[in-house]
């Protein structure tokens, strides 16, 4: 054709780099550790529960309501009420996505308009950048580092970020910062303080909070997991993103949400309505039987999210000696799917990452936990200076 | 907070008549006919394959190819190949996406761009309007009227575009045209000499052609639907939507498609990829299943594309039975879910009609064959002068 095919919104942001993992994996019949998603099946009660729903008469195979299968947004309403210590309404205050991502994809959509820009914690989940940009935003970068003088990094609690620095990066323009919490590669969970010195900023400048919670029941040695939405001023202008796929092991379910207050929203839900409109029914009624039973055991032994963190803790520590064993300096993680190490004792070529890692003295192996394999990952491309 | 909360794109089409529509049915505990759903379950044999990838090991649990999943999109293409009379590459010429309603965001997101002019021609789905609208394009309006002096309209077919009408349409802004074959509500399905019509213009002004096919295979009386796709010079400009949820009854399963060429595909999943990534895996393996099944026994009388309409057929028939019973003159469907009738011997002041129905003296009784109940819905807006 003579004219421009293709709008404008998406210039810059066609490469994906799972695309091209997921390719190569196929074309060279490898295993693809491209994506965070386990080897192992969701718990038998969740997957008896969507066969009981694909089995249980026409309804569940039919539209169910567009913002969220009723049974669903009223449990995850009563389970987050008890967590976040407010009253969360169920018809207002969630938004039942086509996993965590098509949620966020809703609220920069929603919220983040052509000038506006959005503050991103480095490292980070890579769809954060392109979601902002095709939003018409800009992206602001601030970087946990480690700790300096504390000596060797073991732990991804030595990841930090200066308050000065973060302070620094808020402008009239902002819109937005985007945390995410355990961290995705990192596996930071952020502590209370912490979350207090990002909320006293977002109140100060007027600022939401998009705060990506996908692996909220993934942490490990007693890591407590503060929801960000919980300390004071911060329900009125935080996002929470959830995920059904990483919570019960079923990533290939796309069930995820986003929770915060109606007046936020009813702006996602016009995103949604106008992009999906509905989620799957029965993947839904799924989710919901498995989070009433949760909220019906939870803290106690038999509650999956007490078994999950305690498998891939064992697995974490045999990757973590599996490092070591090759000469490798693995950083533990406090919570997520990934673990990543300190490489630097490798003598390979890595493109000359001189010329690209400025103030990082790590590179990456981001680590699997939840496979039974690993592989090398080089996560340069937002840490050049 | 002080500034606007929301972004500009979404001003505008916050509004739904669905949303409301599901609403009022909760409520009021009313069945709910404001959706094209069935109120019976999809055949067996897709049933049967969607418990079975849920019960066949982890893999169905977990993300699979973010474009579709690979037996969904080989079988697609393979059948397609065969309809449209060329060969479809399964990697580059489809995208799976989250029904085909997502594959239509995507189409217009990918395609449309502030300033751009889209042809719709009315009446249709009402998504198009705000999809148009949130790509920042303008929709423009050309109407299907009945055939002028012919007697009654008795027959969908009865309704046709004006040439010159649409012909006069076509600006150099005009990037696109949206038609919807068979028609909702209409159930009108286009013939060949008319898609030619529409063809011949996309060609001449180098306009895409976005065909919205979901009941491609729910057609009555014999009447043959055409895709535009297979015209000639056609496949290079046409976006082909499809639906596994209209094809197998299974509206809750949120599987559909685009298919087109891989030069325009590839936008598409440049989109897809920024705001759901990945569609639910064992619901795509099951609709490959189905499909495959459907590629077997195509144009046989196990085929589920002959047993739907023969189904609904006979609906089709008692329910025109019932609205001429109470005075109504319905117009027989060629195709679809729906039927309309002439409501006008109903002395009732529908908020006083002709100030809003200029050209159209039909008002509608939208009435759903795939359901046994039926319902009014005033569709006038789109037909006000």
């Amino acid at each position: 054709m003579s004219r421009k095919l293709h709008a404008r919104r998406i210039e810059g942001i066609d490469k994906n780099i799972w695309v091209e993992f997921s390719q190569l994996a196929a074309d060279y019949k490898a295993v693809n550790l491209g994506q965070g998603f386990p080897d192992f099946s969701p718990p038998h009660f969740i997957q008896e529960a969507f066969c009981k729903a694909l089995n249980g008469g026409f309804s569940k195979h039919q539209y169910t309501r567009a913002f969220g299968h009723p049974n669903l947004v009223k449990i995850l309403a009563k389970f987050f009420s008890r967590i976040v210590g407010r009253e969360i309404d169920p018809m207002e205050d969630i938004l039942v996505s086509v996993g965590a991502y098509q949620a966020l994809f809703c609220t920069f959509q929603a919220l983040i308009d052509e000038g506006d820009e959005v503050i991103i914690v480095e490292p980070f989940f890579d769809c954060y950048q392109p979601m902002v940009m095709m939003a018409g935003g800009t992206a602001i970068y601030v970087p946990l580092k480690p700790r300096e003088g504390c000596g060797p990094v073991l732990s991804s609690a030595d990841w930090v970020l200066s308050p000065e620095e973060l302070a620094s990066k808020f402008s009239p323009r902002t819109k937005a910062i985007v945390i995410n919490t355990p961290n995705n590669p990192l596996g930071k969970v952020y502590q209370q303080e912490e979350l207090h010195m990002i909320a006293d900023l977002c109140i100060k400048h007027d600022v939401i909070c998009i705060s990506d919670e996908v692996y909220e029941w993934l942490t490990y040695d007693g890591t407590k997991h503060v929801k960000i939405a919980s300390l004071p001023g911060m329900w009125e202008r935080t996002v929470t993103i959830g995920s059904a796929g990483k919570t019960f092991s079923a990533t290939g379910w796309k069930v995820g949400w986003a929770m915060g207050p109606g007046h936020i929203l009813k702006h996602l839900k016009t995103v949604h309505q106008n992009s999906v409109y509905h989620c799957a029914t029965a993947a839904q009624e799924a989710v919901a039987v498995g989070s009433q039973r949760e909220y019906d055991v939870f803290g106690t032994e038999g509650s999956y999210f007490q078994q999950l963190p305690k498998h891939l803790h064992e697995k974490r520590l045999r990757l973590a000696d599996c490092l070591k064993s090759v000469g490798l300096k693995p950083v533990l993680p406090q919570g997520g799917y990934f673990m990543i190490a300190d490489i630097s004792n490798l003598n390979v070529d890595l493109a000359d990452p001189t010329k690209h890692v400025k103030y990082i003295r790590f590179c990456f192996v981001k680590v699997f936990l939840t496979q039974e394999q690993y592989y090398v990952e080089h996560k340069f491309k937002h840490f050049k200076n």
